[in-house]
């Protein structure tokens, strides 16, 4: 018997090691990340631009041990692979919180976990600006030193990072909610092995990325009111669908027709998969355009902007060129849930105010940045019906369900109309945590909706002008799991709370 | 060629004439179920009896000349039969609003049509106590004639009985929303012959049903605040989980722990399925009290009871006695969606009052009187979402879902996740239209979860101690047909409108 023959007989059912092995090697490479915003606060003679280095330096010892101590040797096995999925996104938002604790900028740990976890999960829920239940004000954010708003920023655009490669390259590996029909569409070699296929996936398809965020920063930082650092940091929280802005107002402060729309050109953008924008680029203009979800999607936006501004039109009485510039921008904030916000759509008349209330249950397109149930779910579920329709009246027959020309198989369906299940389940549940806490009817929706749809603003108290400081601790914590569950496609997470998981 | 062959040659796909032949029928039975308000009228001298009489005739010479017409001579067809059911509702609605009309009572025929549909889909939301939109002041409930509320109780005591058959002996042969899973359990005879089977059925059913009544019409009426009217129109509201009351305060105008605790057994007794209480009458206890539904049923009340009364007793200062008085019978009253009242459930503390908001989802068990997506599709869903992620787990193993000891096949899983997506999505788009009329999120959603789950009372501004007059007549009809989609288990209704239906 050989050596490693021998390791992988004694290796037990869930390797801990080699999860927190590579959890520390992801910690090791958010202590790089940490310096960034350093450089602006040495820059800007920030004097908190020790705690970037004292927070990176903590990431390099315990990230650096972990991975010395626990190196990985093997390759992930499916549950592993789970767990190193979802424990990331815990682990980084941990770490990467030590910034506004370590300045005394946020007293409350938990206040620092939320606001960076809702920043690597690209919700936007902010908790500065408001007082927490402990009667501490929290800063606003047109207070806060530069370099902490670009850390806000750049944990939206490192989530954004994460998520393509996950939805496009790692969930489909694991068989997640029906992500599997993406694997045919990702680029990169299509081997069995994890890391080699990840690795070429990830460099391809955060070249878009990195390349989109570029064009956006220029088309930003041209116009007069925005500098360099507004300019990065929203180019930043639109590629992500993240929603942190650097004013209080959000995009409302510039009051810009031009920004206002090269934003939601660039949100509309992030809104669909970065495997077709790669195609695109590639010059397979055919793949782009005749993608079944990408057109649904523009669909579903375009006639959305239409039925929202004119009801700002007709009912709110704004000029149609204000009501296309606000619905447009909400609309589309809404569908790609990024949360960015020019317009109060609290304040709507209640039609164009209850439509946008239903697109926070749509999200953009799979393999996109954004949140929620995405697309080509919702166009599963509506298929299905037609299909189970059709079954009624001919109860033999086998239907299959197409999308284009690929056929959908019937474990993909159950899945999805599982997952649409659960989805509004863990919804459900959300909102009661807040209404425990007090909140009504209208708020507790809206909380619930707006972490686990990773979109940021909700209703009521929690509307695009509110913020989240007030809600008692315990609560910001199920927020911060309502974010991780939402943005990790719901299986993910929970997964790891199953007898099932755990079972030999 | 003999000539029944020929007529069946010459049939065409769907034989209109039929269907209205059996309408007809219907129509000319609801004309003697009108004579019995008129004995109310003329036993206690009220003017309105000769209304009665013209509604009656009218349906006589109606149901009567279409029934001669296109009697009805051969065996209904499976599509043939979801145009009668889904019909039957609006015909008998329509007519059935006549005496409303002719005896002036309501001036708006909207209006009558809302209330009878109300009554006939056991609903319970009422347009009667307000002001209408175009200014009419629609009567108080107790300024109505004795008769009138009797028609009122009537109507929820046919469509009890209606539905009792629809889903026990009709919608498995159909094959609605996994439906077929009860048609095992139905007594009567298992012949493939759709009408001798319904009727032996129906007869079965109904005498339970009626027993029932009878009882809770004597528990009731030995009280000395209900006089025997209250306690029979009360009873018929009741056990069809109607919720219509002959007060204007609902059940909380006796102000009794009797009369409560009566009624809360017997709206819990009408949530189970009345097959099962056949079986049980019949000596089969094992039968009833191992039926894994009604066991979910009861477990799903109870802990809602007690979660309900805590809240009431910690957050709203009730004493341990009131908390459990007031908690059960709303907790059961929703459960089971019935609709009495004795509470506002808007003023309590935002958990308990959110807890039964969850609960408007919930519905009693199938083939009960209840309306609501009902608990064995949630059992399947649950289960379902359990087995999803043990599917993760193990990719390729086939896994079965099972209730008690019976297999739940992948058809039927399907079908329920699909029943599910449809009722929420029919859900949302009837809270869009009330949000068109104007109202606000949480009356948009009160007014469609209320009417399309067959609820009655709803949120904000149809709340408990609100009614259903002021909504312009547009939206009435919408939710004229939202109570009738609800109560018709969605996919009965829906499915004459998609072209699946009407294609050769
Ligand atoms: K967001
Ligand atoms: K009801």
């Amino acid at each position: 018997m050989q050596t490693s023959s021998i390791k992988s007989f004694l290796r037990p059912q869930i390797d801990f090691l080699t999860v927190l092995g590579i959890l520390g090697s992801f910690i090791f490479f958010l202590g790089f990340a940490l310096l960034t915003p350093m450089i602006i606060a040495l820059i800007y003679e920030e004097k908190v631009w020790h705690t970037f280095l004292s927070s990176a330096s903590i990431a390099f010892v315990m990230g650096g041990s972990l991975y010395y101590f626990f190196k990985p040797e093997q390759e992930l096995r499916i549950r592993e692979g789970f767990l190193v999925v979802s424990l990331t996104w815990l682990f980084l938002s941990l770490v990467g919180a030590l910034p506004f604790v370590i300045s005394g900028i946020l007293p409350s740990y938990t206040d620092a976990v939320f606001e960076t976890m809702s920043g690597l999960s690209t919700t936007g829920a902010t908790i500065f600006g408001g007082e927490t239940s402990s009667g501490f004000m929290n800063p606003q954010i047109e207070s806060l030193p530069m370099s902490m708003l670009f850390w806000r920023s750049m944990a939206h655009w490192l989530g954004g990072m994460g998520i393509i490669v996950l939805t496009l390259a790692i969930l489909p590996l694991l068989g997640i909610g029906g992500m599997q029909l993406f694997q045919a569409e990702s680029p990169g070699p299509t081997t069995d092995k994890l890391t080699p296929r990840v690795q070429e996936t990830a460099k391809l398809l955060w070249g878009v990325y990195v390349a989109f965020t570029g064009i956006e920063f220029l088309l930003l930082w041209v116009h007069p009111s925005m500098d360099w650092f507004d300019a990065l940091n929203h180019a930043f929280a639109t590629l992500a669908t993240g929603g942190f802005s650097t004013k209080n107002a959000s995009i409302q402060a510039f009051d810009s027709v031009y920004i206002d729309s090269v934003i939601t050109l660039f949100m509309f953008l992030a809104g669909i998969s970065f495997a077709m924008h790669f195609r695109l680029l590639r010059g397979d203009t055919q793949s782009f355009f005749n993608n079944r979800e990408t057109r649904f999607y523009t669909l579903i936006t375009g006639i959305s902007i239409v039925v929202v501004s004119a009801s700002l039109w007709l009912f709110n009485e704004y000029s149609i060129g204000s009501a296309l510039q606000y619905g447009a921008f909400q609309v589309v904030s809404i569908v790609t849930t990024t949360g960015f916000g020019t317009d109060d759509y609290e304040l709507w008349y209640s039609f164009g105010s209850f439509f946008l209330f239903l697109l926070f249950f749509a999200g953009g397109c799979a393999g996109s940045t954004g949140g929620g149930p995405k697309m080509i779910r919702w166009m599963i579920i509506i298929r299905n019906s037609f299909r189970e329709f059709k079954q009624i009246v001919h109860p033999k027959a086998v239907l299959p369900i197409r999308i284009g020309n690929k056929t959908i198989d019937a474990d993909i369906q159950r899945t999805v109309l599982s997952f649409f299940a659960l989805y509004l389940i863990v919804f459900g549940l959300g909102a009661l945590v807040m209404a425990t806490m007090g909140y009504d009817l209208e708020s507790s929706i809206g909380a619930s909706i707006a972490c686990l749809g990773n979109i940021g603003p909700g209703w009521g108290e929690f509307g695009p002008t509110d913020n989240y400081a007030q809600i008692p601790y315990a609560g910001k914590w199920v927020l911060i799991f309502m974010m991780m569950v939402g943005r990790l496609e719901i299986f993910t997470v929970l997964l790891i709370f199953t007898p099932a998981f755990w079972k030999q």
